[in-house]
């Protein structure tokens, strides 16, 4: 049975990956490659339910622990049921975050410890790990001030309260490309869109082509 | 602060410890005791939403992985709420099924191993495992007998179909009790109902008066 690969994309939002990825998808369709572009929950019945689970804004007493644990509940369905299919189908799987986020947010950023949120994402996952991530690697206040621009409107006060647990999110990223440095590459998202994913394409087609 | 004590009963169904527990909860309160009994998910919002999501029978393509962590998310919100706030105000807890019940069902007779669905319930409870565990031993054939006369009907083809399993939760248990047999003591449930409540009464006020 021939086997897909698996390509994760990470990184702050305002660092463009989101874009990236669907121009990364695209050409690669063009060049004939069976691809696979999603995100968790990515429309996996179950997956959408435990999302809503998470996101309900009257869930306020929600444990970060809790919350963990439903993310992880979330990527395992999807893997299960999306992913897993595909790359068993030989495909090319492009996937807007993955384990990594857990990682740099829930366990460094809010503190719950990247060893434990790993440990309970093995159990989530199997060892089904990207054969590659590409970290996308923006200074906050580029990422914040990107946002708003596409919101119209200046940073404020609460962006700004933002920024401390956004340095921190960055600080896990750094973390993890240092600690899987194998697997994670870092492009650097400060320039423009062209030349982001011009480095992106590359690191991709190296990983094909190899 | 003074701490409460935190107990747990579990077993079959059909091994009588939900009546059990209800009795010896009475019976704590009679005697002046402050007494929380209850069950996951345990009237918490979060927790009865997560349950939905877990006995929604359209819920065919549910991953026995991501099953697993949705209790394990149930489980944590239930004691941040519930057993938790219930501890530090000094109650006796007494909690029908809680960690091992996931051990004996998925880690041992679905065959998610042990140690795995272990650990993420570790990451679950944070070290917040019980003083004693009340094991209600019982052969799974009395067990469904008596569950099956609760019904009014003989037992069928598709109990006896569920015997095996319920054979591997048995096994399960036993590992168990045998793993952590400081912690677990067990009860033999295959007698009268009565003689069921003398042993597990006998236990409890050991464990209090010690």
């Amino acid at each position: 049975m021939k086997k897909g690969i698996f390509i994760t994309i990470e990184g702050p939002d305002g660092s463009g990956k989101t874009t990236i990825l669907q121009m990364l998808a695209q050409n690669l369709v063009n060049e004939g490659y069976e691809v696979v572009a999603t995100r968790e929950p990515g429309g996996i019945e179950i997956a959408e339910q435990i999302r809503k689970v998470i996101l309900d804004p009257e869930n306020t007493a929600m444990d970060p622990r809790t919350e963990a644990l439903l993310y992880a509940a979330a990527r395992r369905q999807h893997l299960a049921e999306k992913v897993k299919p595909a790359l068993e189908d030989g495909k090319i799987v492009l996937c807007d975050r993955f384990v990594d986020s857990s990682l740099a947010y829930q366990g460094y950023a809010r503190g719950l410890g990247i060893d434990e949120v790993y440990s309970i994402n093995q159990f989530a996952i199997e060892n089904m790990m990207p054969e590659m991530t590409l970290y996308f690697d923006v200074a906050p206040e580029i990422g914040l001030e990107r946002i708003n621009k596409n919101k119209g409107r200046e940073v404020n006060r609460l962006d700004l309260e933002k920024l401390e647990f956004h340095q921190k999110v960055r600080e896990g990223y750094m973390i993890l490309a240092d600690r899987f440095s194998e697997r994670i590459v870092k492009v650097d998202a400060s320039k423009d869109l062209d030349t982001v994913y011009e480095q992106a394409e590359a690191q991709i087609k190296e990983l094909i082509n190899s």
